[in-house]
């Protein structure tokens, strides 16, 4: 979707990628196979390139920083993507700054849960300090021998571990915003998602929340950005709990949370990031519509043939389909659907019947009545 | 802009160029070599896809027969795209379905000039028959000597003509379809075009004429749609001169028109044209605003490094940028700007300020207090 963006720039990429069935690579007109941990790989390709950035956080911040010590542009900086992806850091930075962090401890030992969880209660959660994604390497344990169990395992295959209090979250928020090297802020209105098994599922923008809480999670954000000196879009995840804002993650790149974006904002987060990380005006971030709603398409255990049901779903009017050309492998998102209205439920309804169209087992095709209706925003 | 709408409907596009440097093909990840009037080169294309597209209306019918009578899908077809080369059979055909040309005929000899300026008058319009592009092809006389000696030399020269009556337009309209093989019909909202030297300059929608006027150019549209059986995209340019409406040209392919859909109109021509002609339900072309204004970026004598201005630009407000990496021939469009907008104006005002900081010599860069303010539509 950055690929998308940069064509109307007139910004060429060069695309880093594994293999060309990457969903990228299907698409970019010049890639290079290579590795994201390879000194190499990098090296070679920001040769070719005015600068580097990435669409994940798991590249090493060792290259990283030997990139920069030759002399190459790298957006996000080794110093921002080792916040990125270090949970533990993170923790201890964003307290620092008094930002509203989770309670939370590195987690040294497993005998040292007994102690956190006679301080915060459990269940706790246990997270990977490094290399979390989608919910892989996050455990919620209920009770002292499981807990102990589990941690004494992954600490002794080697897993840095945090352990945190459980948060009894109301909803889930996330703030992306896009920042330039030159200090520049372009944020985005704050979106309302919802997880299941750690995988977004939906989001929706406006969050439905007071504009003083909205302010709070803005100020947050922008704080964490200025913070780590990020360069492009960051998104920023939230827990509201007892009326209150915690910080649950941080994600240095444009951001499933943000992909409404692309039809619902003046300028999409993809446009935004290329903007950032160039240096150049950021774009007006306002929404288009008085509500936009977007539904993930992940793919289950069922076999099931994208492509060979997209015009059924195409026919839902005012839904903006986005298949990633990406094998359906259960728990991946392949794809999602997003559309605007005059209201949260509008929207969400439109784009949840193209989604169902594409990923459920439906009888029949949809029939005119059965169209979600423009609402006329 | 294809090959963008494209991407997210993970429809892979092979694209046929004459050269790498070719807007299309530095964004496109499968280029073939050849051009378009090489039987070879289009027979080895149709080989490997499902179905052939075009973007420009210079394809020789003979070639795309031979393609269909081996089997290959052409949409638009072999007989769609002949009527649309050839000014003398559309114009035919238009007037036998009773639709509104403006008065003309086919000059076999220039002596015929005088007897159809006797009826009309002058100005005559002298039109290649076939061939004609951004205003080249067409010449207007306003004198028998002059009109005489000109169509004398091009008939010599071996170019087919048309002679029209010169029409006292008040107005350039144009309107889009999408219409496919099953017959599928979504008519965009009229476009009120402005040109000069034979090229558009800007494009607004809706255009400011009565909703009695639209529904007739949209009638005129969508005959002309059905009676070419055209399959994709359509535009049909018309002039509104004494209150009528008379049709000027058509293009079978997505147009400059048209380029305000991709961020004006719920479905953009390109995605449009796509699920045209692969027979999908064609998605809403309502405006996302009350007002939509394109500019166009059209390269002078002026030697411009344009991408070393598009920071600048980027920083007007709600203007959205595309530039096409051409090649700044004077007279050759290099990009377009649009904007949305609570009416005509405000729309235009935001596209002409940053297509200007584009384009025009202007002294220093925007400063906040210049910049198109959004006007809360």
């Amino acid at each position: 979707m950055t690929i998308q963006a940069a064509i109307s720039l007139a910004t060429p990429i060069a695309l880093l990628a594994t293999s060309h069935d990457e969903s990228a690579a299907q698409i970019a007109p010049d890639v290079s196979l290579g590795r994201a941990g390879s000194p190499e790989a990098l090296d070679a390709l920001a040769r070719r390139c005015s600068m580097l950035t990435f669409d994940h956080e798991q590249v090493d911040p060792g290259i990283m920083r030997d990139l920069e010590a030759a002399g190459h542009t790298l957006r996000p900086s080794a110093r921002t993507m080792a916040i990125a992806q270090d949970k533990s850091l993170q923790r201890a930075l964003f307290q620092r700054e008094g930002l509203p962090v989770p309670p939370w401890q590195q987690l040294q030992r497993a005998a040292d849960l007994a102690e956190f969880a006679r301080s915060h209660g459990w269940p706790v959660v246990l997270k990977a300090a490094r290399g979390g994604y989608d919910g892989r390497g996050v455990w919620v344990a209920d009770s002292q021998p499981t807990a102990a169990a589990l941690a004494a395992d992954l600490l002794a295959a080697g897993v840095p571990l945090i352990v945190e209090a459980w948060v009894p979250m109301e909803r889930e928020l996330a703030v992306l915003v896009a920042r330039s090297p030159s200090g520049g802020l372009a944020v985005y209105p704050v979106v309302e998602t919802v997880q299941a098994g750690g995988i977004c599922r939906e989001a929706v923008a406006p969050a439905s929340i007071d504009s003083e809480l909205a302010q709070q999670a803005i100020e947050i954000a922008t704080t964490i950005a200025t913070t780590i000196d990020a360069a492009g879009i960051i998104a920023v995840e939230l827990f509201l709990a007892g009326g209150k804002l915690l910080i649950n993650e941080i994600a240095t790149r444009p951001h499933n949370s943000g992909h409404l974006s692309i039809e619902g904002c003046c300028t999409s987060q993809f446009e935004n990031h290329l903007r950032a990380i160039l240096d150049w005006p950021l774009g007006s971030t306002e929404l288009l519509a008085p509500a936009a709603a977007m539904v993930n398409l992940i793919a289950t255990e069922t076999a099931i043939e994208l492509p060979s049901r997209l015009p059924r779903a195409l026919a839902v009017k005012g839904a903006h389909i986005h298949l990633y050309g990406k094998e359906m492998r259960p728990g991946r998102k392949v794809g999602h659907v997003t559309a605007l209205g005059a209201g949260i439920e509008a929207a969400l309804t439109t784009a949840r019947t193209a989604a169902a169209l594409l990923m459920e087992e439906l009888e029949g095709t949809i029939s005119e009545d059965q169209r979600p209706l423009n609402d006329g925003w």
